[in-house]
């Protein structure tokens, strides 16, 4: 199945995508659309034709795994086939988005229709492999697909700021107009943190979080200027924060969180651009007691929370319908 | 100070290592070791002569900051100017060893006198410049400097994991026998650790880890070797971990530690070979709800702690002086 032999998906140079043998233990899904993880997306635009790059990757490495974000996304489509051994999960026809990687999943493109920029997805005629163990959501009923795919995509940011804050908090989210941002304010603010800072780089997004209105302030900076943002934070919030997430889909925001979270808080690395040696050695360069969480996509019923917060927030999801529907 | 201009030292691509300047904040101190991360040093010794690599590193950023894996070190060395601010601070002529990282402390060498392959210490001239906010710390009366620069360059592992660990916790530590991992398997089973379970890649350092005796059981395997690790652990353990600990100096130990942790888990990702991304996608691949925690080379007097421990565990101490002195 992979290469090489015995290492797992996620780890592997190439996956084998052929999905004309199906076994038992899987989910053959006729795939029409990709949500490229946002660092990979912003990578991959930099360098030119995103659609270009994106069947490279596939055709090389049988699943869309940027080499260098490391990152993937998740993909939205029709079931095909059910193998015996999981009958009970999915029927034929159902339309389902896949709630792991797609640096793990097994897929192959025949084409590429069409790459939508401002959504981060890509139309594709295809085919993908989802194993027993592998998380997926059916799409609900009473939102458009491209929105919930863009919701699922980052199905795992708000739930777990949601249990990570704790009442009376001070809370920082960076990049907090973005898609998860928007979803990891919305849930702090629910959690009952007592103040809610954000910051944002585009003049735009910051507009956007503003109307959703989670935010107590919204700071309009450039994240990886460490020193001006936690300058910015600290008066805004009115001292160093508790608890607080990064969520913005470039390079070099580990510092500004640091530096504006105090001794004894907790920052949550939700940001694939994260490095994990700028965050482990620049908390230990200035000495700061944090406790530096690792994004993880996956907490429990994170699809159905998610989902959820979208139903009970209407200008959450009115921004979501503006930007994904 | 640092190239380019506003960003913090760990960021900069060059920092200014002029010694000649005394800023009344700042500490210089004659150089006479430095302590390579184990990571950073294992990455030059597989493309050749580690003294050439230094000296090339440090000619062009001002700073021992390895390229590839992103980490430095620390040094050891004699106060040799002090300036007015911090004058209580130090006292000229004292034996100091940094608590901060070589990515982020201005250093001039003159040359390379031996580097020392068992230690990972380089022996140098040089000169450094320790700020005010830097941590460092004097070095005991009763151990081998090179001891204790060995033992301080890990200083936030120790005592990181006895915050962590919880009394009849079970807990996994990848990299047992190596010097960090040596420094938590003491501190888990100190913190009541109701099963402690090591896995080490060599057979010498196996053995260490069975003298020191703070692991139940030692497994002999590559930390690489993610399903094959697991099933290992879960077997030595009784089951899934509560808690893990990665120590291992090269890369793809992330996959093992998660499948080893139970759902709920924490994982201390202490090891700079980490990779954020395999480590996030990893989760979420295998729908694994663990708490991965980015190693913080800082905890509120870690130097003390770690010295403490070396000092109440004999075994632990009489490898150090069999390794290191």
């Amino acid at each position: 199945m992979v290469a090489p032999l015995g290492c797992l998906p996620q780890a592997a140079e190439r996956l084998d995508n052929d999905v004309s043998r199906l076994f038992d233990n899987e989910i053959v899904v006729d795939v029409e659309r990709l949500n490229v993880d946002s660092a990979s997306f912003v990578q991959m635009e930099t360098l030119g034709e995103v659609g270009a790059q994106i069947l490279a990757t596939v055709a090389e490495r049988g699943k869309q795994h940027n080499r260098v974000t490391g990152s993937g996304g998740m993909l939205l489509g029709r079931v095909a086939r059910v193998g015996s051994r999981v009958a009970g999960r999915a029927s034929v026809g159902e339309r389902v988005a896949s709630l792991v990687s797609l640096t793990l999943t097994p897929l192959h493109l025949e084409r590429v229709v069409a790459v939508d920029l401002a959504r981060h997805q890509v139309e594709v005629i295809g085919q993908a492999v989802l194993f027993e163990s592998s998380a997926f959501a059916r799409l609900p009923a009473d939102l458009p697909e491209t929105v919930a795919l863009a919701a699922l995509d980052v199905a795992g940011a708000a739930p777990q700021v949601a249990r990570m804050v704790k009442s009376g908090d001070r809370v920082l989210v960076l990049g907090c107009g973005g898609k998860s941002g928007l979803l990891c304010s919305s849930a702090a603010r629910r959690a009952g943190a007592s103040v809610v800072v954000g910051v944002e780089r585009s003049e735009a997004a910051a507009t956007a979080a503003r109307r959703l209105g989670a935010c107590h302030q919204v700071v309009v900076a450039d994240a990886a200027d460490a020193v001006a943002v936690a300058g910015m934070v600290l008066a805004a919030a009115g001292g160093e924060v508790d608890f607080a997430v990064s969520c913005v889909n470039v390079p070099d925001a580990e510092m500004g969180a640091i530096l504006a979270t105090r001794d004894g808080g907790t920052i949550y690395f939700f940001s694939m651009s994260t490095s994990f040696t700028k965050a482990a050695l620049g908390a230990e360069g200035i000495s700061r007691d944090v406790t530096m969480v690792i994004g993880n996509g996956y907490a429990p019923h994170h699809a159905e929370a998610t989902l959820a917060l979208l139903h009970d927030d209407p200008a959450l999801r009115s921004l979501f319908l503006e930007r994904f529907g």
